[in-house]
């Protein structure tokens, strides 16, 4: 008889987006299962990437953030949700969980034909001198949010350690709400999974909009005085009303870890192509599992709510149907943040992973407007393209800018799950009409410059050699030049225009660098010196990617 | 030696999108070539997109439409750029072009090593009884935005006649300069390449902002009165002070076919995929030549912005560095269109060109949020995907709403161009923070319910059967239904959350249609139906793909 036809109860464990994705879903194939929701807290199913917003006032409502309720799972999916329950044990050779009330201490073992685990993951909260004073939250639940927002009501100044993607985001709306903020981030860089050049433009907005910025200098010790105190490892301190702690999450495990199923090094659940752990009738998904890398097929842990509504989804499919369910294809990890007016993220992999794993790679930055730059509100953007010499296939990207960010990861994750390549991206026949895009757009250019670099039209490099024999060469227009020198390295202009009839003021036997605001004339200028028979590279994303991400690409019209 | 090296001439005839493209792209690949440019009109390398927004006043500067001039491109590219230039005639044999000034009459000819066509196309100007009335205006040029502009500023009454892309956005800049305008267009849907249900949300738009909207009715004459008389088929007239032709464009190829190159069945000039005509030295690129469908590898044209750039760029390409030179892959006709608040676009086949062509395919259609609906400012959206059955290939995409939509179009062009399939696009892993997207992306969601579809999970229609055996079932909240009846149909609401309740209150012998206003309680509904032995379907899209565009999910909470 067909599975789905049967009274079989699926019990699952953690009821927020992979958990109550696979319920859903698993109602959806089978009306006659009984399925059981077992969450610890009392909320199930809440948008936990909103939380930021609620504390911030940006959300006002927060009944928003219930996406559904214990009643509305049960009115709509006939679901037995047991909330503030935990799930204590798992008897596998018995297919039975022993679960508690929170509330009434009572214990029960629940027999399960299908068990799925969905139970996330956890801030991560050092043992550090002073942890424990009740200044110092951490953000997972609608409890946690609660608490932040009422303990924000009357703090003045509020440090949020660790700039990754929630700690941006918790510094934009306390900053909203009036409040001083430091960030704080151990590595020499906000947004760690980026590139460094990539976060320069947002660094620079944290700073505009008032935000104390301390990279560089992690968290050892807090010391509880009037306000608190937060001791830093380069001796430096920042005292605080309140401590947001965001520097990242650990799987929630020990439950499989008890049961024996098999985990990964850093303690993420082990799972195949069907979310099945090591037990093939216990799935697992979400936040605390180990999935497969897209690009290499090697495990990774993505803890994003994307992949965990999907995986959820998929357990639930295999389950009932096992003979239409597609396996995961793999994580690719793409993300987006914003900051007061601009956005970065990233999809596939950094350079800076690329190098660690020492694989073979390309890369260039380009600048170029959101939309047609003739049509009013056209804002910059910076997108940088990572690629596989061999193959040309994409390997990763990153983009920062005001607006269109998102669009761009989005064009950029999906050529990547395609397995697309540097020439297939040059071909993308994307949405254009002028309040929307531009003829080539940013998308496009890459790829011309990719296939550029490849083809040997342009030598990119990512810094100006520290060689005094290298001559560089700013070809930005005189009086921009002027106006916004390049003080960091020592160039010579010459305006792209006069090249032609200026390369005598080049010496050929020496190795130039060609410079501008965002890499497009220095590209041009480069094209003219090479035929020249120069020697001749091209700073990749020009000024702006490396010295000052606001540079102009003109001078405003008088 | 290499051609890039020699003093080789390149002349290019036509100097607007595919012809600067194409010359730019020649000087970087060498500096040595000389690069004569020959264009009819004052202006070379404007933003022939722009035009519409600077008659409307968004774009203020004229200027700003001008990307480059000739003397920018001389200065830059080293160009000999000769406007106000007609090429007259090719001499194949010979290898040179007969041109003339038009400003002073002065003919020559003019030898090339290779040719490169870039011609555009032109707007069609039907034969009709009274179009020669000077108050009848076509747009393609500066020139022409310029007469329009003025002739606008004292007209009162506007018809503009084709509702395609260009017609709907001087029908939005003519309302933003505060004129009466009438829209006419002789198909029964504005938009003809999009199916009719994406095209009701623009169509209200029009209709609230006061656009007169005129369909299935085309344009017969004018009569030349006081004002100017459009007389239509049907009968009606309207009567205007400024007529505005956009019904479409037709190739400007008399030189191509008099040089006695190979043209398509409607007078485009074929190109093999590097852009070469019938004679291999002459080249073809943009509006006026015929390239491969991308998905078909059928003949086709696309005159689109985009392409054109591409190919031009691409013919430089293939004249100096043939050996690197990737071949074009095809088009797909990605186009957006906004007019007001509205957005609408697609990518790819339609539906009404899929049933043209007798292909086999099928189709979902979705409503969800352009970003996490519990965030603020969420828009809903509708978006339409069409696949191959046999392989799950995506075909087309059509989309429809207030924000986000030319993301979605980009992310399925580039699904298209990578061959992906609707089990491809449910594994997208899309940049999700709630200011940008959602969990589950609408993409996703399309290929979720495209695949429940292939799986059997629902059948969706997209129109209710006229069969009165056929039991309707609504099955919104009942408030929701109330305050917002479904007035085409007879229908039973039962609510989503009492139908386990109230099966015995429907036939199980008589077929089943469920309905809601997105399409996705509907679908749940149909879920429950046909596990409890109903033969139920579920009308695609909703309420608001088929009846009413702008219909709610939900009440306003009070």
């Amino acid at each position: 008889m067909d599975f789905a036809m049967e009274r079989k109860r699926i019990v699952i464990v953690g009821g927020v987006a992979a958990g109550a994705s696979a319920a859903a879903r698993a109602r959806r194939r089978s009306e006659a299962a009984e399925i059981v929701l077992i969450e610890r807290g009392p909320d199930v199913s809440f948008a936990n990437c909103g939380l930021p917003y609620f504390i911030g006032g940006e959300i006002k409502q927060r009944e928003a953030l219930a996406v559904q309720t214990p009643q509305t799972l049960k009115a709509m999916l006939a679901l037995d949700v047991r909330t503030s329950t935990e799930a204590m044990a798992i008897d596998r050779a018995g297919k039975r969980v022993h679960i508690r009330s929170l509330a009434s201490g009572t214990e029960a073992w629940l027999a399960y034909d299908r068990l799925i685990l969905a139970p996330g993951a956890v801030p991560v909260r050092p043992p550090l001198p002073g942890i424990d004073d009740p200044r110092i939250f951490t953000l997972r639940s609608l409890a946690d949010m609660d608490r932040i927002k009422a303990a924000a009501a009357s703090a003045r100044r509020i440090a949020v350690i660790g700039a990754g993607f929630i700690g941006l985001e918790m510094a934009e709306q306390f900053v909203h709400l009036g409040k001083q903020v430091a960030l704080i981030e151990m590595l020499n860089q906000i947004l760690p999974p980026l590139d460094r050049p990539m976060t320069m433009l947002m660094e620079d907005e944290l700073k505009r909009r008032g935000v104390e910025l301390i990279v560089n200098d992690g968290i050892e010790s807090f010391a509880a005085e009037n306000t608190l105190t937060c001791r830093l490892k380069s001796g430096r301190t920042v005292s605080a009303d309140l401590v947001v702690l965001s520097i990242g999450v650990r799987p929630d495990t020990a439950l499989a870890k008890a049961a024996g199923l098999e985990l990964g090094p850093r303690g993420h659940i082990r799972v195949n192509g069907f979310m099945q752990t090591s037990d093939p009738e216990i799935y697992a998904a979400g936040d605390a599992v180990e999935v497969k890398d897209l690009l290499t097929g090697e495990p990774t842990a993505v803890p994003l709510g994307g992949p965990a509504n999907r995986q959820g989804r998929l357990a639930a499919d295999h389950i009932f149907h096992p003979e239409q369910t597609q396996p995961y294809t793999g994580a690719l990890g793409t993300a987006i943040v914003r900051a007061f007016d601009i956005a970065a993220g990233l999809t596939g992999w950094s350079e800076k992973r690329l190098q660690a794993a020492k694989r073979a790679y390309r890369t260039v930055t380009v600048n170029d407007n959101h939309h047609a730059g003739y049509y009013p509100g056209a804002k910059p953007m910076l997108l940088k393209l990572l690629w596989e010499p061999a193959t040309g296939r994409v390997l990763g990207a990153q983009a920062t800018g005001f607006l269109g960010v998102d669009k761009r990861l989005d064009v950029l994750a999906t050529a990547i799950a395609g397995g697309m390549t540097i020439d297939d991206l040059a071909q993308l026949e994307l949405s254009y009409a002028p309040p929307f895009g531009s003829a080539k757009d940013i998308v496009n250019l890459a790829a011309f410059t990719a296939i550029n670099a490849r083809d040997g039209l342009v030598t990119p490099v990512d810094a100006i050699p520290d060689d005094p024999s290298i001559q560089v060469v700013d070809t930005r227009p005189a009086p921009l030049a002027q106006a916004h020198p390049l003080t960091q390295v020592r160039a010579i202009n010459i305006p792209l225009a006069a090249l032609r009839q200026r390369l005598g003021e080049l010496d050929r036997n020496r190795p130039v660098v060609t410079v501008c605001a965002f890499g497009k004339t220095a590209y041009f200028a480069a094209r003219i010196l090479a035929q020249n028979g120069f020697n001749v590279s091209t700073l990749t994303g020009g000024i702006r990617a490396h010295f000052d991400p606001r540079t102009p690409a003109k001078l405003p019209t008088p």
